[in-house]
Order: structure tokens, then C-alpha cells, then sequence
């Protein structure tokens, strides 16, 4: 298999890591089937302990060592350029383990880094926006992860209130009735609502974009505005990066 | 990884194995992330040689020795159970050289039949029809793989018409300014007429349902029926048949 193989660290969620691989399909210029880049999804949620739990318990089990594995797998089948579609498994305790893990075992594979991806995305996709909102799961808002990519970027961080996250943005993930996490295809209307309420309420607070930091969010939000804001996924971002460093003269123009 | 993880041997093209992964997680009833089953999809198009040039034109690349190298590189890294989202590949002069050669460096592995599953599947998604009628690329009409597995499942093929099969449904699949195989994001109204006239003739002909017997065809055909016909999709029915072989407990109902 050849040195420019795409690897997918997937199943977190399953949809995720499938989205990524849509996502790298559809940026991708070729004129037939044989002109795509080459990739491997690894989806294995079964072996990989919940994020969310163990940022929130240090004691429940650490998924950390589970990923390093499946990456290594993927390596070892010839991929060298790798992404991980899941913004709460970048949150330091989960990431720091996972990189230099990878770092000491394959130093010839490079892991893309989802959070700085999308920070660098947002110039390419909301074009002059300065303040830029925030949808995520608790495990990314609360690890302040965006933050610090943002402003590393010259950017403003737009955050949302703790009652918005808890009572809008978590339960439109993980209500157990009508949440993404449950209810994908399709996404229910009082998802959507929720989503919609929070995005007004960081466009309210200055936002002039708003960060899709969670990679089951575009179940829901399709295109490229919502409830009046440009759109930055952060799995379109992972996508392109990956073009860029697998065979960047295949990378297509964004529209 | 576990005993039960599914293989896609996919790139054939790019869209249809991650559509097969899509279908997979789409199909299985599971609470969370982890209760998904697990999979593999390994997207390697620049390595294949194109199957209809091959089928019109012995002397041109012969696919089945990279489709069987990618199949043994799954199934070395745990998948038992594969699956190959490309009816062109399930021509006798591919698949007979796959299905021998990875019998005999993989007996404990299983590779489903995309046609034999998409016949099969023809009960359930369309009760009661008996004529069923056909989409599908030129290489796959030619060889006679949909009458063969329809007359075993007791079902009577409707075929297309010669003219209708070049004029209408290879172009809307390979016309080289609209065609599926061309732009598939959006797929382009042309395309979709020129689908939809060919569904009529097949209705005219007596079908009560048709396959999408081209892994490219749901890109442009989604939902339950199409131009009054139900619609038998063969990724589908393959999906179904790998999560019943993977995980039977998390097979959802059809709805």
C-alpha cells in the first residue's frame, strides 16, 4: 500500500469516522474512481472506552491506550498520515497519551491535530470572522481546548454560558429521547431547536461563526450557514488537512 | 480485534465502501458509540484496475489480484466476515480469481455476495414482487449475474432493452459531463431524468421493483421507491446480510 494512505481513527461515534471518510471523498478532485486518495477507517467502538466519562472520572477506564493501538495498526498497514475524527478525545489527558505514544513507536506517522485544524479552517471558511462561537460536547467546552487553538490563531473565542451548554448543546447530543447520540437518521426537530437556540445565543455574545467541535453535529447541521452563521466544521477541516498532506495537488477549491 | 469485525473491501468506488460503512451503522440498533459493530473499510482505488474496462477487454489490468491483497490485508487484521460494495467485481472472470484465491489463503474468512444477498433482499424490501427489474453498469448487464441470482430466489428478472441500457442508464452513470461517476455532489438533473426514464421502461415491462444493482446508484436514487417502483438497493442488502453475520442481535428491522 502506498506512502500517501490516509488512516482513520474511527467508531468515536461510528458515524464520525465514516463522515470524515465522505468528507475527504467529496474534497477531493478526480476525474474517476482510480484518481481518489487511498484510506483506512478503523471503526471499532466496541474497544474504545467512552471520552466523556473518563475526563469527567479519572477512574473509569482510559481510552487512551486503546487508540494508540488502533493507530498503530493502521500505521503498520501503511499509513502514515493519520486523523482522529473526535474533538473530545483531544482534550489533553486523553491526547497527550495517544501522541507521544505514537510519536515513540511510529515517529515516520504524523496524527493531524482536529482542534488546531479547524482554528486554521475558520479563515478559509468564514473569511474575515474574528469572534467565533462554539457548539461541543461538555468533555471539549469544558477542556478549554478550542479556546487556546483560537486564540493561538489571532482569533476570539466566543464560549457559551454553562447553562447554554448544559441545557441546550448537551442535551441536543445526549438527551436520551431525542438526543444525536440516539436519534441520528434523523436527527429529531428538538435537536435542531436546541442547536438553534444556542447559536443565537452565541451570536448574541459577538459570534460572527460558529464551530461545528463536536463530529456528530453535521447530522444535524448540513450546509454551510445556520440559524444566520457561517458554518466551520471541524471534520470538513480535518478532511482537507489530510488531502493537503496525502496528495495535496488532489485538494479541491472550496465552494 | 475481536472475531466479528466486518472487512470492506471498498474503493470500488470511493463512495460506495464508505456508503456500505454508512449503511452498516445506519442498520444496527445500538444505544451508544460502543455498541456499534466493528469494521474496517480499506479504500485503495488507485491500486485497482478499472472492472468494466477489464470485462470488455481481456487483454486490459486484471483487478482480482489487488482486490485479493486488499481482502487478505483485512482479513490478517481480524475481519472474518467481508464484503465487497462493487457489482462489476462480482463478474465471474473477478470474482471467480478473489473467491478461489482467498478461500485458499483464508478458509476462515467469508466474503458475501453482493448479488446473491441484493436477490435475497428483494423479499424484504419489496414483499410480494415477483418481476423485478434492473440498474446496473454495462459490465454488470452483460454478464448476467441479477438473472442468474433472481431465477434461483424463484423471481423473474426484467432486463432493460439494449437501447435503454446505453442510452439511457450507462449514460447517466459515465457520461463524461453529467454522469454519476462524473458528479455525484450534487448529482445533476440529467442524470436523474435519464434514471427515471429507464425506470418507466422497466415498469412498462412488467417490474414491480427494481435494483439498484451499481453501488453509485443511491447517490442519485435515495429512499424507498423511485419513479413509482420500490427500490431493492444492493449496498443495503449486503450491509444487512454483514451486520446478521457480524452481530444478528443488532440487526434493526426494516423500516
Amino acid at each position: 500500500m502506498n506512502r500517501t494512505t490516509i488512516g482513520i481513527i474511527g467508531g468515536m461515534g461510528p458515524h464520525a469516522g465514516i463522515y470524515l471518510a465522505d468528507r475527504i471523498t467529496a474534497h477531493t478532485n478526480a476525474a474517476g474512481d482510480s484518481g481518489h486518495v487511498s484510506l483506512q477507517l478503523a471503526s471499532l467502538p466496541a474497544l474504545i472506552p467512552d471520552r466523556t466519562a473518563f475526563l469527567f472520572d479519572r477512574g473509569a477506564p482510559d481510552p487512551s491506550g486503546a487508540i494508540l493501538e488502533i493507530a498503530s495498526e493502521l500505521v503498520k498497514s501503511g499509513c502514515l498520515v493519520l486523523g482522529m475524527p473526535c474533538n473530545t478525545a483531544h482534550a489533553e489527558p486523553i491526547l497527550a497519551k495517544v501522541a507521544s505514544g505514537l510519536a515513540q513507536r511510529h515517529p515516520e506517522a504524523r496524527l493531524f491535530h482536529l482542534i488546531d485544524e479547524t482554528a486554521a479552517f475558520c479563515a478559509e471558511a468564514a473569511p474575515g470572522a474574528r469572534r467565533i462561537g462554539l457548539l461541543a460536547t461538555l468533555g471539549t467546552y469544558r477542556d478549554g481546548m478550542y479556546e487556546r487553538a483560537l486564540t493561538a490563531q489571532g482569533l476570539q473565542p466566543i464560549i457559551p454560558d454553562e447553562a447554554v451548554q448544559q441545557n441546550l448543546i448537551h442535551r441536543a447530543l445526549y438527551d436520551a429521547d431525542f438526543g444525536i447520540k440516539r436519534q441520528s437518521s434523523p436527527v429529531t426537530e428538538e435537536a435542531i431547536e436546541l442547536l438553534s437556540l444556542a447559536v443565537e445565543h452565541l451570536r448574541e455574545a459577538g459570534a460572527e461563526a460558529v464551530i461545528l467541535g463536536c463530529t456528530e453535529l453535521p447530522l444535524a447541521i448540513k450546509g454551510r450557514t445556520f440559524a444566520g452563521l457561517p458554518v466551520v466544521d471541524s471534520t470538513t477541516a480535518l478532511a482537507r488537512a489530510l488531502i493537503r498532506a496525502a496528495a495535496p495537488e488532489k485538494l479541491a477549491p472550496l465552494n
